[in-house]
């Protein structure tokens, strides 16, 4: 690509870190499928992490889909459904894969990108009708939200509150988990966060990893035999350590997961703010590492040929929406070059207006 | 681990190459989902192998039951059933996968771990009573086969033309796929095989990868949509580079994937030379990097002080199979030791025997 | 229930020449599973009604949801989705039973109870970002709908067409489609629906059977080893002559089907009238067999004691409104006899008033 | 059909006191979804039957291979196998119905047909490397099994033991209960049954219904939530008062269940002993309505003329094994018939012999 991509928080391989981890430790013999060293000791890093009450297990997978497909699969019977916003991952992005696994997803509109309580009321009053309805079990939620919002830890503690009064589980995507906990609007420790839910998983893939995610199972009873689902589905890798090596460097020594979350987030509020400074609207505040912008399409048109986007919608006769997501790769020469051919546009618009 | 591991073939990392290709490519920005430029270059220098019929498509996946599950799910409807030996991978060593896409697997008995034309024939009479039973429609075979023996040209296109005749879809499950292809006993290429099979999928983690598999759709009809099926399975990886890169150095100039294969065969053969000049039985030929040897239980506990392997069963009273497994990370220093180690052990047994 | 009730069509069991039919036959042998003379005849009755071009199969289930599952599930592969209305019944009264095949339904909101070319497009328009979103595959609709609404001829055409055109296929849900084709507002065929649908079911627990739906399939291709897909969902009755004579009966030649239908129908217009005629107002026009009205609280109040149905919900602080649904079982004296009292009622209010 | 069938047990329709019963109550308005007085009061009947400490709930369904996959898939995470006799009708005759609903099938050789103890230990052995293979959960048994034989209190008490043991659950196909229940060889009770199953089911179809299963569910666990499972296959028939009287019928004072079943087995021993008296052997000892004997293929060339059934397998050159299945339905003038006819070809053998 020759032009800068700022479509999404994947498009470089690993923070040097965890190659040089990888490298390291590469001829090591190790015990196959997840039975290694590392990620025994990844595993003690994130539960020191979690709180002293915290009795469960953690597992690590491939994919953010892997994880919502093994997680939800393992916590359901088959009657049993998902509560979800219409704009999360698994409904819109996922091709069916909760449904291939028989369950239903029951969706309601998102507020700010988020569930609430009161949507979840809503959802359990219209599904009702049982047996004719199938039973609502458990609640999705992605934090940070696919829109880049962030639960506060009011909010959360709404929403579990709820599931355990109304006998559901929440589960949480945590795709971009590290982008949140890093968030200026975020309150909220994961400690907080597994002592909430009942299953939830730490995104590696996005904040610095090669690959992997790490699937927290906090609820006891929902661990057992947890190591059978990530089989039966694919799940679990031969070179199992390939994911442990990854989040011991996320949770080693230099706290890298949130470094590196950090960085993205400040990346991202430096667009925004350069965005802002030369005279564009934010369409939202950001909160984590995804800028929505609304720009005149001549400047989207300009801005294209050096730097790639996603232009989401348009707005208005003249302006479209466009996304913009910062990474732990992100270099702020990039962002800074971004923002100063927004001043060039501008300054040419102004010299020809 | 102190003792040096015969267990299997993926307790290490990926061969140094690989790492070094990852390392190199690190920081470029790449498309996701496996549309980067490393994954176009991989399937370039695969096709190249697969013959200029070849019209099919490749794509890569991060585990051999992600392999097995998206391929067989794939090719099937739901009525529809799979042939597979009873030592079938997907039989015994995947938690049930496959019936958990919802198909059923009629399993017989393997000759030497095979299938054959007969073994097939059988399975397709004694499931012929439709529509009470399920439709036999694929046949599974793995080569080499779990038992370390490899199909011959002529076994698979026995099985092939019996396939064609009778409707059904052939399906080889490659995880070691380049041991079978470097063995003294192969006489078949890959383009044989993408000509023979209608998927088959080459496997990566059993021939140097850090991880991942390519599945090789040679049937242009079951080519279609095929992405749709990793996505759904939570296969397709958002850094799908890190599977190409990694293809793109097993079939690069070096020819690393045959290398690797050969040098793993080369160890088995070696070890197994080793066992039979100190006196002691093979189970079964070495075509392979499997080795069945059958030794003294007195034999087996010393020798596990420094290595260490599977012991499979009894065979007599004083006597046990054991399986030892080389791969492209076995150092010859090892196999050595391991021989010398017998050799004493059997200096030691004639001067008290 | 020592009420009347007007809660729903299937109160009741089966027309008394049904019950007839099955006495008649009852001890003579027949061959199991759908292959005996009773199901040969009532294909034959009703392929006679599908135009001399049908070339396709019809099986029969006993129930509606048997039918839905086996039908969609028949036509689907895994990453294929359906496009169904909000109302549809497979979204709201089937307990996730489509998602339970693997499959997700896209959903959109109905107009007048029906799906439209326009949401249609909408739904395919909003669901194309593949392979990361499940493919638009199959077009699920009910006639009459679930809200008692009918298609027209022309509707159902323009929705074929698109159908045709983007590569999608149409299956109707008759539960009630003797209601829909007995309508006064109806003005399409039996053969219509079956050049039209690529397949479709003929509900007859609705129309006066004791049990038991016909599935059409219309389209060749699906046709092939439908017989499958019945016996692996349970839906292949050992005694499937039950079915056969009960539809051999419904489309014999009294027309049974049609007849009771049109009694439903005809007395739900009557009680819709007599509805209107004491001063409510109907919530919407009266097709087939369901009755919408808005009745005042003290009126249902008063009326719940001699009569049962169903309040659906609160449409201002004094009225509600409430579904009546008549069958080919409905006595006209329980119709007379509900306006009755409720122009019983209005004398009384205006007494007092 | 101008020849008697032997073929099965479910050639005719229903008992005549059935229809009776249907008939009256026809018009009669009723709840639907199995919640009318008639499948109340049939409860009630079996519950009776089932012993004081039964707490568990009763469902009734439509078929046989329903009865089967709402039971498995309601009692099993995605993970659990069922250990089943590779003669099973779950495993030879339901089209991969449980396999659909996700759950692998374990198999072992029968003993006389049934499963012992030994040979589900053995399914334990082998399946226990975890978590690589399924959990073996649920204990899949016919009674009587598919070739007829019954199982003694012994033998389901020694199954019993070992589930709980070994934390299986047991569930028994009744499809033929009562022809188990009203065997010679039987000691067991429906209250037996219950105290010694998790789950299991009463075949109505083989036992005079004109269609219907009564699923009894004895783990109270097991009984949370059972309805939806039923709605979630189809199973849940809307005019469920259909299965209801039936079973009213057949748990009633006449005791219609158990009177079938002793004529249906009566029949049986009487045929059996004719084919005995006229030197030909039986393949087996009859214990319920089966009879297996072994005739000469020019006496079933014969004996074709006037009967149906089935000719199971070759014994040896001139000799065949054949199945002849009674019912309650089975005229006694018919069995006669058989064996006179068998003693006339006898004495023709005899006269040319």
């Amino acid at each position: 690509m020759t032009t800068f991509s700022f479509l999404d928080d994947y498009s470089e391989g690993a923070h040097p870190d965890i190659l040089s981890a990888l490298t390291a430790s590469n001829l090591e013999q190790q015990r196959p499928y997840g039975d290694d060293d590392y990620c025994a000791d990844a595993t003690a890093r994130v539960k020191a992490r979690l709180g002293d009450r915290f009795q469960g297990a953690i597992h690590y997978v491939a994919s953010g889909t892997l994880a919502n497909i093994v997680s939800i699969a393992a916590c359901l019977r088959p009657h049993e459904a998902v509560i979800a916003a219409t704009s999360g991952h698994i409904v819109t992005r996922e091709a069916g894969a909760i449904e291939a696994t028989g369950h239903k997803l029951i969706v309601v509109p998102p507020v700010d990108g988020k569930l609430t309580p009161q949507s979840i009321e809503t959802a359990l009053d219209s599904n009702a009708h049982f047996p004719h309805m199938a039973k609502p079990r458990l609640i999705y939620l992605s934090n940070a939200t696919e829109t880049g919002t962030v639960y506060t830890l009011a909010e959360l503690r709404a929403i579990s509150t709820l599931a355990r009064q109304r006998g559901l589980l929440l589960f949480v995507d945590g795709a971009r988990l590290g982008a949140a906990l890093a968030s200026d609007q975020n309150d909220a420790t994961l400690a907080d966060i597994a002592s909430l839910a009942d299953i939830f998983w730490i995104g590696g893939t996005k904040a610095g990893a090669l690959i992997g995610e790490a699937i927290v199972v906090c609820h006891p009873e929902l661990a057992v035999d947890f190591a059978f689902h990530l089989k039966q589905r694919g799940a679990m890798l031969a070179k199992g350590r390939l994911l442990g090596i990854q989040f011991q460097a996320l949770f080693g020594d230099k706290d890298l997961f949130f470094q590196n979350a950090r960085h993205a987030n400040a990346m991202a509020a430096r667009l925004a703010a350069g965005i802002v400074a030369n005279g564009h609207a934010l369409a939202s505040e950001t909160a984590t590492n995804l800028v929505f912008a609304i720009l005149p399409d001549t400047v989207i048109e300009a801005m294209k040929r050096d730097f790639d986007f996603y232009v989401w919608e348009r707005t208005d006769a003249s302006r479209s929406l466009v996304r913009l997501v910062t990474s732990w790769a992100t270099d702020v020469r990039q962002v800074d070059a971004f923002v100063a051919r927004l001043a060039e546009l501008r300054g040419q618009a102004r010299a020809t207006g």
